[in-house]
């Protein structure tokens, strides 16, 4: 089993700084095993015991370990804390609660003290449990592969590379190893995540499924090295789709282009859509086939201004403006082709105001009278002139209120509900309510981006003019 | 259902020429409900069916269909074959035979009647057992996605489409629609490919892993759906390699780039040996995995002139030249690098010779001695030149005889053996029996490609000179 970790570092590990290396010990067989064979190689090590507060005896466990380390001569760390009540908190699992809170302590320790690996115990028997349960639960292709040797949990960190040198060996050769070597457990692990569920498998399940092929669980180990290999040029052709699609990833949503993901195929669409839920959701394992195929046919059939679709764990898809959001809050989201103001200011002449929070400021000039050709070559919606001389009064900038109604450039009598206008000029419902109008006491003059007010055109007779200028800071 | 036929018409056969269908008909509900709904939906049909002569009432069956068809105003062919003696002749399973023979059938009717389209019944039922026993058995991406909606079976026919309409509907609707249309299955269908194994699947396992996930047999269905996209996607990856590594197939065997191989991950060497395996062994429905992996393991550690690895089903690997060859007999393979000899000939001056079976010939010519010069600048080990005055007696070339030395060009005393040459000169072995020498009565005067007799060389006193050059047709 020495040749078999040595070979793992060989051939999984070839090309990068490993030492120290950070190892989980429960103070089971299996983290007992590891931490022997890493020692026996004559690696640089950290010992770390994260207390899970679930058993009475939990304290004397960590005593134990702390024991065993100073004898080894090997730096030791230990966390606590009460993984059920943190559960029951934040409504996890217990397996889940464990899981995160365990790894939230192995990649602090690790990044803290320098080390740029961290070893846990999962072994052959894990590994065929985990794809057992992700087979029968449903999962795609990067379920069905179960574990990973060496990985990284971008979660957790983006850096330290998580490795699993026992992920070949077997419970009973782990077993044997501790017998060989006197290794005296304090515990055994495997209770901490043997819920019903894992339980049943373990003990039924397997041995029957044995019975159907007597080599069964070799063959899973053998399938999940296979179908690893194949996840990895799935994720070659994801990566290069992902560009292409313009996915841009930030901490509570990710954005992507519409158009290049309508003529991107189903199944990359399914690998990014996966990809996305787990960054902005990080803690997500596996992501619901029907949330994957529900967003897919979304994108096929998507319509009109604005349109949303529950995904998965709350998160929803949004279309908007040729793009599509995966978020839990529209909040979240820039708002990048509208302005948007929170807070009515009066307009100066010849100074600039802040729309606050919008990242957009207007500026307000009296200019001599600009050629009319030139007012027609303008392309910025988000500039306008006006006649100055009609200009008198209160000059401000407020958001949209109820029964707003304005008479647009070009429309000789009668009104129209600005309302009506931001519904058939698609901007999205999200815009609408803090949309801004540029008014002069209660009558709308300009809605930057969309139309100004008839009444204050330039004509022939202007003598002084007024240009308004609205721009992103 | 009539809806969801048309449904996936318009999806996953949207753009070709699809009648005739042939429709595969047992006579079970399966395929008697496929037909009627096939029927209904107004499309042109061909009923075919096979009868595998594994009942004594197969006759009367096939004869009950024959009215059915003709009520229908339908055409109908059929085919009879005895699939137990077959099975046994070949060292097929039953349920192997029972799909090769029925195959074969249908194909060759298609064919033969213009029909570009064959359906068959399989339903969503069978396509849970197939995943479950590929699970079980050990299968790669492509044996755990499961059947096809839309295929084609290359071993059967390179163009005619093989179209499952019922593979997501369930054993249960299909027996309801029977009900309600009052259609009369005139045998139960399942019997015929019930082996034990998958008798065992249908009525224990799988209610038996409904206990752990009641929704499994959707489930398993959603995720043959999600991994046949990512089956796509590795396909698209395979390809790009396929080419690169100049994967020829021919019947017998196939050959690929030795130093393109080395440089190709291993997850697509897998996808292209499972690929190779099942043209070379038309039949083979999924590779071992430990046959894969041994082959793999080859192409990264290969040394030496030429060696061979076990693969499977009777197939091996085989390394020589910088080729890897997959093939079941070393015979199939091509020489292109060396010219053979299976019967001596004499060599006439001025005539051509053709080595029988080779496709290489032999030019002697006498010459005007050319300037020493222009022999040095030779770069074609296939040419050599002679003191023609020394060649009398009867010119041959012939193949190699056990015992046979010379001595080299340059080498003074002494001779050596010619087999040893050939050690030296990483003359693959099988090239070594047949590899031509040409001879002056029982003396070496050339091996072709490597050394000429330093006898018979030209030197300064030379005055007439004799002309050899063997190339390919």
């Amino acid at each position: 089993m020495l040749d078999r970790i040595s070979s793992f570092f060989e051939q999984e590990c070839k090309d990068s700084a490993l030492e120290p290396i950070l190892v989980g010990v429960s103070g089971g067989p299996d983290s007992l095993c590891l931490l022997h064979l890493l020692f026996r190689s004559k690696r640089s090590l950290i010992i770390a015991h994260f207390d899970h507060q679930l058993r009475p005896t939990s304290l004397q466990e960590a005593e134990g370990l702390r024991e065993l380390a100073s004898r080894m001569g090997v730096n030791f760390v230990t966390g606590s804390q009460n993984v059920r009540s943190f559960a029951s908190e934040h409504g996890f699992s217990l397996e889940e609660a464990a899981r995160k809170l365990r790894y939230d302590f192995l990649f602090t320790q690790a990044r803290q003290l320098g080390a740029p690996v961290i070893a846990v115990a999962h072994h052959a028997d894990d590994q065929v449990e985990t794809i057992l349960m992700h087979f029968l639960r449903g999962a795609g292709l990067n379920g069905l592969k179960g574990m990973t040797a060496v990985t990284k949990l971008p979660e957790f960190d983006p850096d330290i590379r998580l490795i699993r040198p026992l992920l070949e060996t077997w419970r009973w050769e782990i077993e044997a190893y501790c017998n060989e070597f006197n290794l005296e457990p304090m515990q055994d692990e495997s209770n901490l995540d043997q819920t019903y569920f894992r339980n049943r498998l373990r003990h039924t399940l397997i041995p029957d499924l044995e019975t159907y092929n007597p080599g069964f669980k070799m063959t899973l180990l053998r399938s999940s090295r296979s179908l690893a290999g194949d996840q990895e040029l799935v994720n070659i052709a994801v990566d290069a789709a992902w560009g292409k699609c313009r996915v841009v990833l930030s901490d509570n949503f990710a954005s992507m282009d519409m158009g290049a993901l309508i003529n991107t195929s189903p199944a990359i669409l399914r690998n990014i859509f996966r990809r996305v839920a787990i960054h902005v959701r990080p803690g997500i394992r596996d992501v619901n086939f029907e949330a994957v195929e529900r967003l897919v046919q979304f994108v096929k059939e998507v319509k009109g201004v604005s349109s949303r679709i529950n995904f998965t764990d709350g998160l929803f898809g949004f279309s908007e403006a040729g793009k599509l959001y995966i978020t839990d809050d529209l909040d979240h989201l820039p708002l990048p082709e509208w302005p948007q103001v929170e807070i009515e200011s009066i307009i100066k002449i010849g100074k600039t105001v802040l729309l606050e929070g919008s990242g957009w400021v207007l500026k307000a000039e009296e200019i001599d009278i600009p050629d009319l050709a030139e007012i027609h070559r303008n392309t910025d919606p988000f500039q306008v002139w006006m006649d100055a001389d009609l200009v008198y009064g209160k000059l401000l900038i407020r958001n949209r209120k109820n029964g707003d109604r304005f008479r647009p450039l070009g429309m000789q009598t009668g009104k129209i509900k600005v309302s009506d206008l931001f519904i058939n000029e698609k901007i999205p419902n999200r815009a609408r309510k803090n949309f801004p109008l540029v008014c002069l006491d209660a009558e709308i003059l300009w809605i930057p981006g969309l139309r100004s007010s008839h009444r204050f055109r330039i004509t022939e007779s202007t003598r002084k003019c007024l240009h308004l200028k609205l721009s992103k800071l």
